[in-house]
């Protein structure tokens, strides 16, 4: 059953886009792994809370980018919020298909620092 | 014991900062829950792996902005990572003193969209 979040007009006029008109987001499931952070605006964000499914803003492509539609790889939303600055969005989500990241990875925070150091110095 | 993280050169020229110099960073505490998410530009990123100590580059004050250094709600840094693209940080903290958020909430993400809607329509 998708999730279909009923956000107010005043949740919704209280986020803060930045300069390109974006809000950064991150993508956490539901057991607490953050597996991306990516970009809204404003029209991605109310189609991601209407339709339950995570649809981003690519930067890259300038284009909206409706997770999955390509890569299978689709995101359904459990729950959606924002910080105290309304500056920032945070969505619970179920990961469907193979994994977040394009790599094939299911987050796409794979690359830890010091992976490769040995001791100190 | 605090951690200090052995950041290689390589790990750190990796890391895209936007063209303010600065690149999203996302606390997340030990047991996965999202804390906060804030910028770091390049100096604050080294000075965070190096103090094994949460810093921060404040947007809206324009300078560096070492967590708890005033609230004392300091972040120590237990893990860190990069994505895929590497233009995004994911940071595992143990939170300190009262809480991540400036207005005393333990963590940020504290406003749920469709928090005040009461069923469809």
């Amino acid at each position: 059953m998708t999730v279909i979040i009923q956000a107010t007009p005043d949740e919704l006029a209280a986020v803060r886009f930045d300069e390109h008109g974006l809000v950064p987001a991150i993508a956490q499931d539901e057991h607490g792994q953050v597996l991306m952070l990516a970009w809204m605006n404003a029209d991605t964000l109310r189609a991601t809370l209407d339709d339950g499914r995570m649809t981003y803003w690519s930067r890259s492509r300038q284009e909206v980018w409706r997770k999955g539609d390509t890569s299978g790889d689709w995101q359904e939303v459990l729950a959606a919020s924002y910080d105290c600055d309304a500056d920032a969005l945070l969505f619970r989500v179920r990961q469907h298909g193979g994994g977040a990241c394009h790599t094939g990875a299911y987050s796409c925070f794979t690359h830890p620092f010091g992976a490769s150091a040995s001791g100190p110095g």
